[in-house]
């Protein structure tokens, strides 16, 4: 029986952080998580009890992003450390494949508004932890 | 006058996070910065109404650490991409020098433990990154 909470999210790019967010949303088996990495050793990543799916492939095939079923998923991420690469993979399933959520992995916060005007949300690593030290700065 | 909330801060390592970091917290004047890389060329990060220092040097030498005030700083950051140095860095600064507060970059977020141990702030940018990934995700 499905939970409420379930959702069906593909992760595209298993380094360091797609890695970690697969691992953190696939817990407890709550999601279902796909994840697409070109680089199989990428999967090393995820832990043992990993219950989600792998596809060692280019994610910005289209017939790699229909093995996905990205047309069912709820929620597209694109965490590779490529902005172009994620910015592409984001359009395709917002514009193509309707992906009612997509977030993506931004490095250069001038591409912002690009995303922004598609309607795809972004999360920036270095500003996000630069507010963080500023804020565990300034608390004192 | 000092304003209340003037902070002296030392930021090692102005890369991305580094670099975006000493802009924030130098904007308005706030607060007084020294950014310390070996690259000169990082330095191009910062803003050109920056009115901090730079130090074009190995923060690893006590004598540059010297030259930039340490003793006197409320406030030591590191954020260079190398975790040991970031490490290095911390310790120098909390034992040597008693610096109030020491935060550091972590990206192997396995180091932890002996971050806290030596009573100092870690901050890893995949972590977080992730926290908001899911935050965004679960959200709707």
């Amino acid at each position: 029986m499905l939970n409420k909470t379930e959702k069906y999210v593909i992760i595209v790019g298993c380094g360091r952080l797609g890695g970690h967010l697969a691992n953190m949303l696939g817990e407890g088996k709550k999601n279902s998580i796909v994840v697409i990495d070109k680089n199989e050793a990428s999967f090393e990543r995820l832990n043992a009890s990993f219950s989600g799916f792998t596809i060692e492939a280019n994610a910005l095939e289209i017939e790699v992003l229909k093995q996905a079923k990205i047309a069912s998923a709820d929620v597209v991420v694109a965490t590779t450390n490529n902005d172009n690469i994620n910015i592409m993979v984001a359009q395709i399933a917002k514009s193509i494949f309707g992906v009612n959520q997509v977030v993506a992995r931004l490095t250069d916060p001038s591409k912002e508004k690009v995303y922004s005007e598609l309607n795809i949300e972004t999360i920036s690593p270095t500003a996000l932890s630069a507010l963080e030290f500023q804020r565990i700065i300034l608390r004192k």
